[in-house]
C-alpha cells in the first residue's frame, strides 16, 4: 500500500491540472502507470468509504489478484485494468508464452465484463506482431492509449445522456441508480454517472436515489461516496425501495451501466438491475443504459442467451464489512444457512428506454449496428 | 431476559406436548402468559439468528417497546402481542383511562399492520363494557383465546396453502419467499410459511429460496433460521436475484405473508415485495398471498390509496449487527450518506394470483366479500 501523502507527486506526475474526479478533494483517475513504467496505482476500492487507499501493482499476479478480489471493477475498469496487466506482465518478460499467459490470466479473472476480453485481446492481437524487445514500451502506450480513449468515450456519454435530462419537466430530477457505474467503475467520469456529472455542473436540480446493491455495497460504498465527493444531493435506499418510489412518482428514469451488451440489445449488468427494469416499465419510466461500445458482445444475441453468469462467494452475503464503534474495520456474520450469489442478471431490450454509447443515443435494437 | 434454561419449564407448563414449531429441538410458540397471569414471555427476534433468547414483558411500557424495537414483529403476531398489552395494562390498573391509553399507545407502536388495531380495538370494544374490576381477567381470557385463534387459523392457511403445491409438476419444487411470514410472525405455523411446512410434512420435495430482506434481514435472520430448525432446504439470496432465478425457471411460485389488504385485494407487504410481484407477473409465475382475514383493512380500497407507510430509522440500513470473530455481537457502520428507509410497499391486486385465507383461496378482487 501506498501512504497518501505522496498522492500529491503522483497527481502532479499523471494527473495534475487535468480535470478528473474529485476523491477527498483532489483529483483523480482510478488507475495510472508509475513513472518507470513498472507498474500502476490503483484506488483500492475494497476500502471505500471507510478508507481511500492507493495500491501499487507490479506483477501480472497482483493485477490478477486485484481484479479478482475487486480492488478495481465495474466493466470499462477492469478492461483498462487488464491493458495495463498486460503491459506489466510483458514488462517482466515479454516472450510470447508471456504474452499468451498474460492474456489467459487476465481474460479468465472475471467472465462476465465483456471489456476485460476486449481490451486484453486487443493488446494481444498487436503485440503478437512485434518482436519481443519492443513489446513492453508498446503495450505500455496501447494501455496508456486504452485509459485515454475510456476517459474521452465517458465524457462524450456524459454529453449525450445529458441531453436526455432536458426532457423532464419538473423542478428535481429524480435519478435511479444501480451499483456503481461511476467514475470508480472507469477510469474517469464514469458511464451512468456521467451525465449526472454533466448535469450537476450545468445547474440541472437533480437527486440521485442509490441502491445499495447488495451483496458488495456498490451502490452504497461507492456511488454514495462519489456524490458525496462531489457534494451531489443523492439519498441510499436499499435494493427493495424502488419499486414503492416509482409508484409514488418519486423516480423520473432510472440509469445504470452494462458489464455485457448482446448486438440486440439485451443488457447483462450487476444482479438486481432487471427487477427495477420491470418496475420503470410498469410505470412508464425511462430506463437507460450508459456503456462504451466496448461492452457490446458480437457474440452475443438474443435475450434467452444465458451465457454463464459469475456466481461468487456466498461469504459475499453472509459476511459484512463495517466500522465498529472502535473504528475498526470489522467483518461480522450475519447470516448462517448456505447463500447463492449470482452476480449479474439479464435485463432484455424490451425494458431498455435507450442505450447510451460514445456514438450517440440508439434504441437498444439497434446497437449491434452501430459496430457494423 | 430470561436464561434458556429455564424454558423447559415454561414449555412444560404452557406448550408442553402441544405441537408447536422446532427451536433448538424444542416445540415453542413465539408468545404466552406467565402463570401469575402478570405478564408475557416472548422470543425477543433482534437477537436470532445468533442468539435464542427469552424475554419477559410486564407492563404496557414494554410491551410497546418491544413492538417498535420489533423484538416481536410479523402482522399477526404483534397483533396478539397488541391484545396481552391490553391485558398487562389492565393488570396494573383496569380503570377507563388506563385502558383508552393502552389501545392509544399500542395502536401507534406501529403503524402498518392492520391486525394490531384489529386486535387491540377488538379488545378495548368488549372490556370497555365490563366494569372495571373484572377487565383484566376477561383480557387475558380474550388474548388467550386470540392467540389461539391465530394458531387455528395459520393451521388452515397450511392446509388450504398445500393444495396449491399439487399443481406443479417438477420433481422439486422451488418456492421463493420474502421477508418472514412464518411461525416466528405469527403465534405459530406462520402464514406464508405454513403451507410450506405442510407440504414438507407430507414428504413434497420442497426447496425454498429466502430473500434476506434487506435493511433488517428477516428472511436472512429469521426465515432462514426457522427453515433450519426444520431442515427444511433452503437457500439464502439477496433482494436482488429473484428476477434472475425467475428468468432461469428456478423459482416455480412466490409466497408471502401481507401487513395490510384492500378489500379489492391490493396487498402492502414488506419492501421489495412488489418487486418480486412484478418479475413473477413477466414469467408467469403464481403470486401467492398468504394471511389472516385480520389483515384486510376494510377502509382500504383501490391500489393508489397509498396510506402513510411506516418510515423507520436510516441506521437499519446504515448499520448491520452480526458476529465478529470473536463471537461477540457487534454492529458495524456500512453506509456514510444519509438514507431513505420506508418499509411496507403495495403490491396491486392484479399482480397477486391468490390470496390464501382462513376461509379458503381467493382471487384477489374477492377478498373484501368474504368479510361481508
Amino acid at each position: 500500500m501506498l501512504s497518501t501523502d505522496i498522492v500529491d507527486t503522483l497527481v502532479t506526475i499523471f494527473g495534475g491540472g487535468v480535470r478528473f474526479m474529485l476523491a477527498e478533494g483532489k483529483h483523480y483517475k482510478t488507475i495510472w502507470p508509475n513513472k518507470a513504467l513498472s507498474g500502476v496505482t490503483i484506488i483500492d476500492q475494497t476500502y471505500l468509504p471507510f478508507e481511500f487507499k492507493l495500491s501499487e501493482l507490479t506483477s501480472l499476479d497482483e493485477v490478477v489478484e486485484a481484479i479478482k478480489f475487486m480492488r478495481v471493477r465495474g466493466a470499462p475498469l477492469i478492461g483498462v485494468t487488464g491493458a495495463y496487466g498486460i503491459a506489466i506482465a510483458l514488462t517482466n518478460n515479454s516472450n510470447d508464452q508471456s504474452l499468451a499467459n498474460a492474456k489467459k490470466k487476465l481474460i479468465e479473472s472475471r467472465p462476465t465484463a465483456v471489456n476485460l476480453s476486449w481490451a486484453v485481446t486487443l493488446m494481444f492481437d498487436q503485440l503478437k506482431k512485434e518482436v519481443s524487445s519492443n513489446r513492453a514500451s508498446i503495450a505500455w502506450m496501447l494501455a496508456e492509449k486504452i485509459a485515454n480513449e475510456d476517459i474521452k468515450i465517458n465524457q462524450t456519454i456524459g454529453e449525450f445522456g445529458y441531453k436526455l435530462f432536458h426532457k423532464v419537466k419538473k423542478p428535481q430530477i429524480n435519478i435511479l441508480t444501480h451499483c456503481n457505474a461511476g467514475w470508480l467503475a472507469t477510469v474517469d467520469y464514469g458511464t451512468a454517472l456521467s451525465p449526472i456529472y454533466k448535469a450537476f455542473k450545468e445547474g440541472l436540480n437533480i437527486h440521485v436515489w442509490v441502491d445499495e446493491t447488495r451483496p458488495r455495497n456498490q451502490g452504497m460504498s461507492l456511488t454514495a461516496w462519489e456524490l458525496e465527493q462531489e457534494n451531489i444531493p443523492h439519498t441510499i435506499i436499499t435494493d427493495n425501495a424502488g419499486g414503492l418510489l416509482m409508484q409514488r412518482g418519486e423516480v423520473d428514469f432510472v440509469i445504470v451501466g452494462a458489464d455485457r451488451i448482446s448486438i440486440d440489445g439485451n443488457v447483462c449488468n450487476k444482479i438486481g438491475t432487471y427487477l427495477k427494469a420491470l418496475a420503470a416499465k410498469a410505470h412508464n419510466i425511462p430506463f437507460y443504459v450508459a456503456a462504451p461500445l466496448s461492452s457490446v458482445d458480437l457474440s452475443y444475441h438474443g435475450e434467452n442467451n444465458l451465457f454463464d453468469i459469475e456466481c461468487r462467494d456466498e461469504d459475499e452475503i453472509l459476511k459484512v464489512k463495517g466500522m465498529d464503534s472502535s473504528n475498526n474495520l470489522t467483518e461480522v456474520k450475519i447470516g448462517y444457512s448456505s447463500a447463492y450469489n449470482p452476480a449479474f442478471d439479464i435485463t432484455p431490450a424490451k425494458y431498455v428506454t435507450k442505450i447510451i454509447c460514445e456514438k450517440g443515443i440508439y434504441n437498444p435494437g439497434d446497437i449491434g449496428k452501430v459496430l457494423e
